[in-house]
């Protein structure tokens, strides 16, 4: 047994493949019509401010990789090959979210057009534009991975490939969510409550940033937050596949990433079951195709493992992979329960609501609070099943199976902004409600796959922190036999690993706080002094806005992102490699309560906000809807910068721990 | 070397000296004149309330102790002994609140009429109130530990009078943490805010009940968890004593009880610092006892370890006592930095209101999460330390440093509510502005002694839960030499134990909401029905509104008690000993960070909107005292019911490991 030179082309093969997908779906959304010209008008302003902001991120990022790529060089066991593996990774990265989001921002014209005619084709048309984002960030992964280990021959010199997809990952996340925040906080609190015109009212100066801001922070930020994920828990479970081979031969290193190609087969023959049902919510559509991939690649892999390894040597790691698909599917449902405004929380807090803003607050926390609970007892199965079977190995194999459907978690997670535009753009480009309201009931479901989409996120990020935790203690790497908590040095980095998540948090909150600040008196600058803004006579300045949500947040990001890096070096090199695996215990237990607190309660007052707006409770304008708006505010910094950030800061500090390991064994 | 007979007496006079300088403090404030009739007649009834509640409470409580007990009874390794422990550690911690509450509610309306003769005599008065809990609390818990163990001879034998203590504080922290924000946001969202009537107007229904709120809140339930953390701390240490007598002899054991000693003597040293001085802040009183009693501690302690152990074996267990001290100064000082009004981030965050509700929230909040990084690095400084010098003993000794000046630190504590209620009685009885005034000065260091104190609190239960978890591990204990983080068991207990902490404050946290719903219809009840309640001609119903929040406090408290006795054994026994270890690290590190988050952001919002209050940002009444406000009332359950309720709930975990280790290893 054990890999076949032949069938191994397979695995470049279905990288391709993955790639040829996302082209054909480009292709297929790209030549759709982009309707009348108001539509493009407002597509092309959105689309000019993405990509200044992605230019303007970039260069920032880039700054900060060439700095670590040059200091790779001089650190021994990493020198020019960790440089080059880095910025390979950061370019992946990069690219791949560059082109999804482009795509993206070329498909929410031409779905807002599409829904003139009904909802099946804007279902479409979105769905794959969203695709493209999926595939290209599955499809660059497996290859960069695949290249580089046929490269260097050695998972552990792949390891700056992962660090470098993370540096952009932090700088997306948390630019992109500070980004996002800032105008959606802009054009809400002066647009919506001091002015009090509509939603993606073309009056509204920050109305465009909003669009651009859902772009960057939802479709580039989510993409490559997931992209990270993907290699990281790929290269973790072939590095410690490398410690296991006594036990299952050479097949151990590769078995991740044949599960990974199962997992992009799987997410492509997925594609066919998005298909509107008459009689059925549209949600459906999308739900289906994940269990689809996820039952697709459970069958894979049970194969894969049963070829590569024999029945009985290979179902106990089929068992992992199993186990971490199912335990995705948990997290995703559970967020999704917590924060649908179909189920019972989201409504909850909405009545809460009444009693006003203070008690929508309390209410909103604690559903947060709650709903961290289902989501650990999942991964904390997943963990124990998973090592039972495999030790530690099985646990980075939980990993690559919860992330191996990566492509259709982000295709179906990109959907949302796309029709969230769509609908800003039917708004903005003054189409009749019926096509305001087919593009509406996109965007419910589009609610609904971010919301298990951000689940997934968190949960993978969990895994594949405990996966790079694995990967750290390995005996390549810091060579830790026992993380022993009765050692003080472990308990204090513990301590500190949960006080830096703390500290992150507050630092892109407060980010948030004052970026909205400066974009909130730009709103009322312009409504005040640009004569007929009110009357539609007029129209705003959106590129001042534009031009400050893009400053701000990449000044803002630069503390909370320096100090993700340093904090955990200083750890390292302090009180030495035993505190620094105590210091990312305790980032990932920490972490992982307050991201999903923070996810679930935002997404919770978002949608308990939604369910006032739909009538309830006295419905818009109510007192009950003013407290729900609160809430929604609120929540937005939490379910949207700060939540997502803790995933790429968990991830990241484990980076760092490994590719300092050289250092503080030395 | 070793303690010798005729000096080991010194420590029951020690316990026997705090106990009468209780009963002198409880007699000088006795002696002083009651005020008016209007003011005995406030004071009457908020007694009446007080005490009608602590019975019912008493009764539930004792209910489930009897039951516990009997449990115990049938636990090879308890048996009888362990059932007469715990109900003496539970009968214990119900006296040291009985009397210490009383006596404080007996002080009120004295330092309301002191009061009217100016600041001076009413800071004495209520500072000796609040003392008879301190010096109670102090005493007969040190009394109680070496009664036991002078009986049994094992401080093995001595765990069940901790968890007794423990399941006591359980209760009278959560139900008085529900209590009196029920009454609080009764009075407040109605009477202010609706009503627009003063604060702590006798019109306002719920008055009464809202200073009843403050006492079994903040004396009777604070006095409580610190009665237990300072048992706690004395026991782990002298458990984990018994396993270094080999290095140090069985002075090891012992030596915790004369930390302890010293700290009384110099508690009570520390109350000829407590004058006020012209020119000087008021605060300065109270805080040079507590400095005072640090001081005198350490030097004591130091002497103590010399003589015990001789210089060059006793400096290095002196060092970790000093630790420990220190490191309470330094979480008290970190927790009234950020939250009294006085200091930038209250402030800061009561600037922020000025943009509305939702930014004062988020500022909050962050303020909140940035207070958790001192602490803890205090903390983990001294664990750090500690254990260099000693080992586990080490960081068991830290606890029992940190908690000796526990006396003075409760008094100045419960002189908070004393004086907060004498504000009351002093508006209701009607007197002139310039004794509110006084009292008002002596509540605004209350507020900060207040704030100190839940600090310190939180610091020492962390240091507690972490002795008591080296307790479990030890070999007479758990017997687990290394608690591996590596190990699959221990990581899914570690994310359960956090998840758990979770769990309990949403629990405790809707708890308040439901309750306080029930109090707001109440009240507005009462204004709607009641003839001439607005204008004064006729008296509110208190008494409905006691029994309100009594009822529902006691049967709120009931599902997260009952959750957080059960999960953590059902850990054990389904994932064994390691992986209740686990669980046990990672329900203090989350709910350290999760405690100090809550405390600090519910002081600070308090500060904030009390900053406003004087005239600030527009002043009382302006929109920015709207948005405060809102930020107060979310604070509320934050500050006084799930945050220190976490403190609780990590120890009484960890007691339930320590109870259950028999039968682990069984």
């Amino acid at each position: 047994m054990g890999e076949q030179l032949d069938l191994s082309l397979l695995l470049p093969i279905t990288g391709f493949i993955a790639l040829v997908v996302a082209a054909v779906s480009a292709r297929l959304v790209l030549r759709e019509s982009q309707g009348p010209p108001r539509m493009r008008e407002i597509s092309a302003a959105i689309h000019e401010g993405a990509t200044a902001y992605l230019k303007r991120q970039y260069m920032t990022i880039w700054t900060f990789a060439l700095v670590i790529a040059a200091i790779l060089l001089f650190i021994p066991g990493w020198g020019w090959r960790g440089a080059v593996t880095f910025l390979a990774g950061a370019f992946s990265s990069t690219l791949a979210g560059f082109v999804g989001m482009h795509v993206a921002i070329r498909a929410n014209s031409r779905t807002a057009n599409a829904a003139r005619g009904g909802v099946s084709k804007a279902l479409k048309i979105s769905f794959r534009g969203g695709l493209v984002m999926g595939m290209t960030a599955v499809g660059i992964g497996l290859l960069g991975v695949l290249f580089f280990y046929t490269w260097f021959g050695s998972p552990g010199l792949i390891l700056p490939y992962g660090f470098g997809a993370s540096a952009v990952a932090l700088f997306a996340r948390v630019g992109g969510g500070i980004y996002t925040k800032t105008a959606d906080i802009g054009a809400d609190l002066v647009g919506k409550l001091e002015a009090g015109i509509p939603e993606d009212d073309p009056r509204n100066p920050a109305v465009i940033a909003d669009n651009v801001g859902d772009n960057v922070g939802d479709v580039a930020g989510m993409g490559a937050d997931l992209f990270e994920s993907y290699v990281a828990s790929i290269i973790a479970a072939m590095i410690v596949g490398v410690t296991v081979q006594t036990t299952y031969g050479s097949a151990a290193v590769v078995f991740p990433l044949w599960v990974a190609a199962a997992g992009i087969g799987a997410s492509i023959l997925s594609i066919f079951f998005v298909r509107v049902k008459k009689g059925k919510d549209l949600s459906y559509a999308l739900n289906s195709a994940s269990i689809a991939a996820i039952t697709i690649t459970a069958i894979g892999s049970l194969f894969i493992a049963g070829y590569m390894f024999g029945f009985a040597t290979g179902w106990p790691l089929f068992v992992p992979v199993l186990s971490g698909l199912v335990t995705g599917l948990v997290v995703g449902l559970s967020s999704d329960y917590f924060t649908n405004r179909i189920h019972r929380p989201a409504r909850f807090i909405a009545r809460s609501a009444q009693s006003g803003a203070a008690i929508n607050m309390l209410t909103g926390f604690s559903v947060g609070l709650l709903s961290v609970v289902l989501p650990i007892v999942g991964i904390s199965a997943a963990v124990i099943i998973s090592f039972m079977m495999a030790g530690l190995y099985g646990i980075c194999l939980a990993g690559v199976g919860m992330l191996s459907v990566t492509g259709v978690i982000v295709a179906s997670d990109a959907y949302g902004p796309i029709v969230d535009n769509a609908g800003g753009i039917v708004e903005q480009s003054k189409m009749p409600s019926r096509v305001r309201k087919t593009t509406d009931s996109l965007d419910s479901v589009g609610n609904t796959t971010k919301a298990i989409c951000k689940g997934f996120a968190i949960g993978s990020a969990a895994l594949t922190a405990i996966a790079l935790f694995a990967a750290y203690a390995s005996p390549q790497m810091a060579n830790i036999q026992t993380l022993n908590l009765l050692d003080s040095t472990v308990v204090a980095g513990f301590f500190l690993g949960g006080a830096t998540v703390a500290l992150f948090c507050a630092l892109t909150i407060l980010a948030v706080g004052r970026n909205a600040f400066r974009m909130v008196k730009e709103v009322r600058r312009q409504f005040r002094e640009i004569p007929g803004l009110m009357e539609g006579k007029a129209k705003p300045d959106y590129k001042r806005c534009i031009d400050i949500a893009t400053h701000g947040a990449l000044k803002e990001l630069i503390v909370p992102s320096a100090s993700a890096l340093v904090i955990p070096l200083a750890v390292g090199f302090i009180l030495g490699k035993a505190a620094l695996g105590g210091f990312l215990a305790g980032s990932i237990g920490v972490g992982l309560v307050l991201a999903l607190l923070m996810a679930n309660a935002g997404g919770a007052w978002d949608n308990a906000k939604k369910y006032v707006e739909l009538g309830h409770f006295g419905g818009k304008g109510s007192k009950t809807h003013t407290a729900a708006v609160v809430g929604d505010t609120v929540g937005d910094p939490f379910k949207d910068t700060a939540g997502p950030s803790i995933n790429i800061l968990i991830k990241l500090m484990s980076w760092i721990a490994l590719i300092s390991a050289p250092l503080l064994l030395a």
